[in-house]
């Protein structure tokens, strides 16, 4: 196969069809199952059913990627931005080469998490990590992105003025709550927990102020998570709706 | 009665007046009993007060159905889509006779569910579906469903958006909370009940994280929950603000 | 004081004067006072305090309200619609009339609910429904209750929606949950009261799934819950940023 | 250094480059500063790991800051309104120069909170008010707070219909439940914390009703919550949209 051709297969910017070029479909269904396999595996009863199955699996996963993952390094030689070695070098440091690198090396820093579960399972986190790659072939986001991307500064704010109240939120329960909870309130960052929860209407209820003043405080907090909820639904709302407009408007000229 | 008269009372596209004929109100009026009662029945304090009413009720809700299914049936003749034995064929496939069949069936399928209590509460399940057949009487859907639909592409994105929130803080809990919780967080499928929990912010508390590590981790989702609601809500606001306004427009006009 | 003067200062509609006029001012003053103190009256260890106080202001209370209600009712003849005795029966049947009349019931009532904490507890939540007198004397309501009222038909379809939905979870829940917690999904109308604290993601957490199908249908759920709170926020927003817009365009014509 | 220069470098109306003089950015910094080393201080097991650093820390921000005021009461004397001791007086009584003496004071006012821990959380809590210094520093907000100012009468009125309904779900679950769970629900203001939770869909669960009627109560409650979360998202949403769209006009023509 002419590199050309293979360059038109592999770089979704190259593809002169609609869509992904079959490659790259092919490399997406390969994600999204290895992503769904390495979800599986951290299921004990899952992974006692087969166990080894699931190495096997992995190993055939990551023999594809470094195979199109060569593949890509070598195809990139058509466009002029990375040619030769110094271009190359230039494509491996690249935003996505790096991704696609990133979900190549947790199978060879296996021998690491020997015998220690917590790095193990940092290592499966790192596997699902792939999904990453899947950015790559997507430009359905820009509408979204933009409508986001235009608001910034108000939701930024938005997110100053919720942590403001979190904060205020917390320390006041820390200075009526600490003597009776000290576990819970005894002090500002772990009153932090309870504020967070109750802010952002999860509630979880592991943790409740039980003296009368500060149920009163909670109370409070409880009613300025509606705003906090209803300030940056309101800003995207009100972008949504420009950007949709807009869209309108461009297409009915 | 002809069954020109019969058609039109009840094929709701074919009655002239406005809003259902008669015999479609008596219908939808049945239909709406049958489903109470049948709500109703799985009570078993309710069942104990009239141990054979209920069985009785069931029998007569399911003959008046079945009468009402071949009067359909003789009826749609004066479409021309359906005549003829082939068009009635082509009639009893359409999806809403099927959905008017799947009403009767659980009736006859009782005996399956002799002494199989799971099997019993699905067939009250089935039951409880008729509800559906009010479906082929409504046409108020259709300004939401349009709004709905006009924005189907920005609310699946935001539902991939959700989706990848939801394993990305799964993976993230199940590496710091797996070693203390093992039951909850043993592994991402299992930490997902507890992310669905805190992402839509319904927050029952049955898990939550009890590491530092995993609670820094919790409260990033819990107030990344709050984005997962405004966006939806956003895109749906700006949705039925234009659908309203396009409405308005044509109304002036 | 002549009558007509006298009607002036008690019939809103009458007052010439911007707001409310000096008398009304002072009877939105007492209700809102009564209220207070009938809510306050609830709390044992408030009515401990000062036993004999609250019947007493209750009386002084109920006396104004009689005195009020007599002085309208003889105002009131000014009104051409209420002359003459049949004119005052008419008024005493109408709306404001009538709740002004409730606002004074409980104190005659109260020997029926001696030595019956239920019925005093009823007597008391009547008390606190003397703060719908006010509803008299405001016209702020009408920008709200206009938006609110152009988009009826789409609000109550979004109550239909989540009505449906709360009734195919519970029924979903029941069947798949009722063999292992049978008194909390042993029934439909049981399992509605999980359905409801999740559809609205309140999520109290006295009651949670256990098996692994429940904890998936509990998911889909709780996501749909966030389409739940969407809808009529969406439709809301939508009504409201029209009838501002309205507003604002025909103060500028 | 010269006054003129001094005046310029302090106060944010007086300096003529754009954001802020190098002098309040490292005030800024100084307060964010502060303040965290505030937060962290509550926490005892940070307290522990250097018992004799807080205290010195806070000795020299306190330092700084005198420093700061008085240096910021020098220069003010540039501004006419503020200039002879007449003019000192009124400056040190604006508001922001109160903001600015509030966050110097709790450092003297230690000793009071001698052997009290409430009074000593208390002052801790002061002192993270530092934040609000910040606000001097602001011009961000004007966007935000005009959307929210333009509607306010809107807003209030939701908070109005909210309090009412908070009132009513705790006195009608009061009568219901006052009898099973007289701890919580024995009266009306015992009952708000718990319509509280609901309206709000915090929901923490630590606070049930528990008789079939309390639950059809609580049911109703909970999905009356979803209007009092929508109204305010839905009226904010229609204020940003309008005030987005009024600077976009501004700014087309």
């Amino acid at each position: 196969m002419r590199r050309a051709t293979l360059h038109q297969l592999l770089a979704p910017e190259a593809w002169h069809g609609p869509g992904l070029s079959p490659v790259n479909q092919a490399v997406s269904i390969l994600i999204l199952l290895a992503s769904f396999i390495a979800i599986l595996e951290t299921e004990p009863t899952v992974r006692s059913l087969a166990p080894g199955l699931f190495p096997l699996l992995e190993a055939f996963f990551v023999t594809v990627f470094i195979f199109e993952y060569l593949l890509r390094l070598y195809a990139v030689g058509e466009d002029t931005r990375y040619r030769g070695i110094a271009g190359r070098l230039r494509y491996i440091f690249s935003f996505w080469s790096l991704i696609d690198l990133i979900a190549i090396l947790p199978f060879f820093l296996g021998f690491l998490a020997y015998n220690n579960a917590f790095l193990l399972r940092l290592l499966r986190l790192l596997r699902m990590l792939r999904l990453a790659r899947l950015g790559r072939f997507s430009q359905a986001w820009s509408a979204l992105a933009d409508a986001l991307h235009s608001r910034t500064h108000e939701l930024l704010l938005s997110v100053g003025v919720a942590g403001l109240l979190l904060l205020f939120s917390s320390a006041c329960l820390y200075v009526v709550e600490a003597a009776s909870q000290p576990d819970a309130f005894g002090s500002v960052p772990r009153a932090l927990w309870w504020s967070i929860a109750t802010l952002t209407t999860v509630g979880y209820g592991d943790v409740t102020p039980i003296t009368a003043l500060g149920k009163v405080f909670a109370g409070i907090t409880a009613v300025a998570g509606i705003g906090i909820i209803a300030m940056p639904t309101g800003i995207l709302a009100a972008a949504f709706s420009d950007a949709f407009q807009n869209k309108d408007n461009t297409q009915g000229d």
